[in-house]
């Protein structure tokens, strides 16, 4: 019998921006303890009054039924010295994550995980400024992580990948495995992809910004919100799946494909940009609109619960 | 005083396949008749049975209150001659359709809109063969159209526009308009671009079938079901919204850009898509998938009901 996994207990959070803040949420609703650390005091002073109001989210979604505690300290070392995992939310700085990390390794219990939240990075960018590499990770959450349910990690050592999946799925996460690293892991470079043709879109004057962002989120957006790219073109293949979809609409995929626009962003795209989206805002500020998204995503989040319930029933 | 515009019921539609049965339902469903017609004689004597199952959706929905009368009409004459509203939904080949069109401006009446289902042909396409184009517009459905909310328009002239959003969203549905016509759209335009990146990362060998879909179900997809990409970097610009973005990120946006893959569908790249659907439906049927992607669906569109009802209040 394998001996049972290290405690993961308490977790430290290095970086308390929006991704750490977001993450220090999680892991205290799921009932661990976090040590978070921030270079900026007042962030880090900051830090309790703003995940409560996380807290009230999770809550809501009814997972916050045990909460852990927080506790801030005053330096990495005191923020990882009793951590077994360790969550990164550093800026997208090569420099300065691997100075960072020299700090975490030197304090750092032998068993802990280093997981990085980098979105831009890639594991073998950051392994560079790491002594053991073995447990190094990268884990990008989808932001907020305390809402969207997405991890993408990369791990070079299967049995760290094996903990680090343990982990993430044990606070209600869905984890995925990168087999090679890749700059935008796969979520952002399906995000970028989309962004490229929606930004053409506009700039050909085909459509404008409020139409482009309506069309997704009454369109594709809800249907990816359900399935996936590849099986949603598996159903739209009828009785014969994605082989019939292949061999029949395979090459005018293909032909689209070509159709599509390679946009630069100019000052005269930015400024269509700019102006579609004051036009689509209509008015409303940046946290108004954070809010209308956030109630949005609460509620689709709830949804899922209720499928998720009726799969499992 | 601009009279009032011409009655719409009956409807005809005209193809009676996934998308006419569909649409066939959701013009019951908010109280019009239909008159459908299909070439197929066996298509057509089993549409009133097939439309029943989607009534009962939109039932549990609650939009199905005071249903319309189905009738079928045996010849393409009869299905239109007292529609107000006509809803083509033909096979995806110019030929056809401009054959069909012929057949209908012979016996509809003169203030009858020809409505094209066309997801691939665009209006130019299309108005070659009709005499009085500016009836003529392309209303372009997210399948299946009783239950995906979108409807993209394009129309040459601008009150019929303002007639066929008017039909449409008094049908609970969502439109935006083309300024011009494109192949694709815009819907069908974004969900190519994103499945080109799809592709790409499986065939680069960074990530499986199953995981890109996850990765996109859990990240990418679940937000645009609530805001739309141009909007998602709104909000990713903090304070300072996407001009704030733009300036500060727009140049890593186009790196990112050049990284993306162009891949082919090459016998190999068919295979990887073939075998990682196979892995990921494990074992569950075409409509198991179907009936678990309705059910996820029916959820997010309430879901969404009581988002609306929120901010309506």
């Amino acid at each position: 019998m394998p001996p049972p996994p290290p405690s993961t207990t308490p977790v430290a959070v290095l970086g308390c921006g929006l991704i750490g803040e977001s993450w220090s949420a999680l892991f205290l609703a799921h009932g661990l303890d976090v040590v978070a650390w921030d270079p900026d005091g007042a962030v880090l002073a900051a830090l309790p009054q703003r995940v409560e109001r996380l807290l009230d989210q999770l809550q809501a979604l009814g997972t916050a039924a045990r909460p852990g505690r927080l506790s801030v300290a005053p330096s990495v070392a005191a923020a990882v010295e009793d951590a077994g995992w360790i969550q990164e939310n550093a800026p997208e700085k090569t420099a300065v994550k691997h100075s960072l990390y020299a700090e975490v390794e030197a304090a750092a219990r032998p068993d802990a995980v280093i997981a990085s939240s980098t979105s831009s990075l890639t594991w073998s960018d950051l392994a560079a400024g790491v002594v053991r590499r073995e447990r190094l990770i990268t884990a990008h959450p989808f932001n907020p992580p305390h809402l969207m349910p997405l991890v993408e990690l990369f791990a070079a050592d299967a049995q760290v990948l094996a903990r680090a999946e343990a982990f993430y799925r044990g606070l209600g996460r869905e984890t995925v495995a990168l087999k090679k690293d890749a700059v935008g892991h796969i979520a952002n470079r399906l995000a970028s992809a989309l962004w490229r043709e929606a930004v053409n879109i506009v700039a050909e004057g085909i459509a404008d910004v409020a139409d482009v962002d309506a069309a997704l989120v009454h369109g594709p957006g809800l249907r990816w919100s359900v399935i996936g790219a590849h099986m949603a073109y598996h159903l739209g293949g009828g009785p014969g799946g994605i082989a019939h979809y292949l061999d029949h609409l395979g090459a005018s995929q293909e032909r689209r494909w070509a159709t599509l626009g390679s946009p630069s962003l100019t000052p005269e795209v930015r400024q269509l940009l700019v102006d579609g989206i004051a036009e689509e805002a209509a008015g409303r500020s940046i946290s108004t609109l954070e809010a209308e998204r956030d109630r949005g995503l609460m509620l689709a989040l709830a949804a899922r619960q209720t499928a998720k319930q009726g799969e499992d029933a």
